[in-house]
């Protein structure tokens, strides 16, 4: 089986399955002050310490949550309440249009639901936001607007952002700025502080640690409502019992990504320039997306004109070759990426694309089998496109 | 080290550990259509089949959380959000006094901020909710309601609520009632369908499994708006990546639990009389909280009075012994408990309190490790209150 899906979700470090079956061991809740509940805070202060130090934040702007989705939530909604409750006049969520749903779905609701107003920034064709044109939208009403959340990199096509642009003209209004880096912890430098975000999502699964963690970096000052009510741990900000296991893999996974950075980067980057390099020597017109000069080094983002992603990715999981044609979350749906039409592409270019995504364990050999049945796939996802087109 | 607070986290057992563990090595999206992501998802629904088998639902109705605090915001906030935006004239959130605080926080914020009424029903002396009260309660407005919620078995003092009983009286009115049975799985025979409630909160970590992980069972045709939004997943109600691995563990332990739930719930029983017996002995006026007839095996909610909680709390954790004032979540607060107060106790005897909460790996030892060490903590505790009251 040949794993080229690191983005939807990668491998966990066998260090961080030995820090959670030991955390699981250990018996005790955070926040109970005996001593078993003094033993188990320790290590969740220590695993927030680490976490800290190696993203340029400090302890206290930790918050763990139980992942990406949740850390989004909090941050779109949490930060449009309390924002809009301090001034009603602010209802504005600006978000790039080319968003995971995780922070798309959030915006959405908050506009048809809780009386916000999301306004989508257009991208170029390389799918990146220019800070100019976030200015524009702040700047036609400054106090209008409750936060901006724009991703890091983007899981589709690798996209990275200019953020530290972005997060320096919100911040020239005093307006949170709120950053999905989930795909690009351990693949970018992430300095929280040196940024300039107020606000920034990490996820467990993506960086070789557990699913069902991540953590909300949040600047002191900020008080988002919580998404989730109850026991008041992590500053109020998302009740429910600490996770102590999963809080100590996220700490052991997050640190090594972080110090193995330069290495992963440039396996990663090395493999990935092979594999499209070949899969060009087979499909001459594939069309690389995203942007080719700044992108994440572990996606490729691939168009096949003429074929269906979805039919190509059938084809290559019935060679056992594990691809996407997007980001797992929508990949049930059939629809072209949202991601894609925002950078211009037509609907056909769109559902003609498949993402590689490559990972820690990559190698080789995982590029060799995909170049071998790529030809034959594309080819006949072609001809069966053809004729249904012949036939209509 | 001796630990009498398992109901704030117990153990989790070996095969737990195993199974979380084997799943942490296995790659894999349940989004993702490849056949990485249809093992994972293969793996999600077994656990999803093996989970309502033993709390009698179907697989459709189980919808994976982090926790039971997502598992009761879901459905106090989501229900509430789902039945008012259908009709208008449903605001009222009808809960116990008693409830956890990650049922009484998402009905109070609810009710400050999304247009909620919360109404709190009074509980007896041994903190039980009278069936009559909610009839009476629903039956002033029953349009008015939009949902229910009354938890199985109060986490302090143990006493099991009439929720066959108080289920039945919502039903009538077509009313969704919700209930709150984080304590009682493993503990209490809990039937989804044979209990007339239309949702249920599951927790892993208070039953043996990995913390960071439950369920919210949902009756069919119920559709809570989202917590979380984002990817989609759990038909809709609660997006995020699934955990795949959190969810085998929970599956795991579920399982065991009700299996040996009798067996259980004997050892628990026996231990605690003896307990209670014991520590009689030594104290005698040591007040038993809670219903007495009626309430879990594991938990002894004791007042001493004359002394303070607190107080006692720390004695006994000086002598290697952990356990509670209240529950894990507020006990970092000094304030006496609303459970308490609303069975009628007055404040100073409210903080007078210690919860004793047995679970599977509780000895006889446990036992005697208390027993010596209660005497000498009252009598220390009463010497300090007598004489802080004395000097005021």
């Amino acid at each position: 089986m040949v794993y080229l899906d690191h983005a939807a979700t990668t491998e966990v470090r066998p260090e961080v399955i030995a820090e959670v079956a030991a955390g699981l061991g250990a018996l005790g809740n955070p926040s109970s002050l005996h001593g078993h509940g003094r033993t188990a805070r320790r290590a969740v202060e220590e695993s927030r310490e680490r976490i800290a130090e190696v993203l340029g934040s400090t302890p206290h702007e930790v918050v763990f949550t139980a992942g990406g989705t949740e850390s989004d939530n909090i941050a779109i909604k949490g930060l449009y309440w309390s924002r809009h409750g301090q001034d009603p006049r602010r209802r504005r969520i600006i978000t790039s249009a080319v968003e995971h749903h995780a922070a798309l779905d959030p915006a959405h609701w908050t506009a048809e639901h809780q009386g916000a107003v999301h306004e989508s920034l257009p991208v170029d064709d390389r799918g990146r936001v220019d800070p100019r044109t976030l200015r524009e939208a702040v700047e036609r009403d400054p106090d209008s607007v409750a936060v901006v959340s724009v991703m890091w990199a983007n899981n589709e096509v690798g996209t990275v952002q200019p953020v530290a642009e972005l997060a320096a003209v919100a911040a020239e209004y005093g307006i949170p700025f709120h950053t999905d880096a989930v795909q690009a912890v351990g693949a970018e430098e992430v300095d929280f502080a040196g940024s300039g975000v107020s606000a920034l999502t990490v996820s467990g699964h993506k960086l070789g640690g557990p699913v069902g963690t991540g953590a909300l970096l949040l600047a002191r000052g900020l008080a988002p409502v919580p998404v989730l009510h109850g026991g008041g741990q992590e500053r109020d900000v998302r009740s429910g019992t600490l996770a102590t296991p999963l809080v100590r893999g996220l700490a052991t996974a997050v640190g090594l990504a972080v110090a193995e950075r330069e290495k992963h980067t440039d396996h990663l980057a090395s493999l990935r320039d092979t594999l499209e390099e070949r899969v060009r020597a087979v499909v001459p017109d594939v069309v690389v997306n995203g942007d080719t000069d700044r992108r994440l080094p572990g996606i490729s983002h691939l168009s096949f004109p003429g074929c269906e992603g979805d039919a190509l990715l059938m084809l290559l999981d019935a060679k056992g070759i594990s691809c996407s044609t997007g980001s797992a979350c929508s990949a049930g749906v059939a629809q072209p990426s949202h991601v894609l039409l925002a950078m211009g592409a037509d609907p056909d270019t769109a559902s003609s694309s498949l993402r590689l995504s490559l990972g820690r364990t990559s190698t080789g050999a995982d590029v060799d089998a995909l170049v071998e049945a790529i030809g034959p796939a594309v080819e006949r996802s072609r001809a069966a496109l053809a004729k249904r087109r012949g036939g209509r």
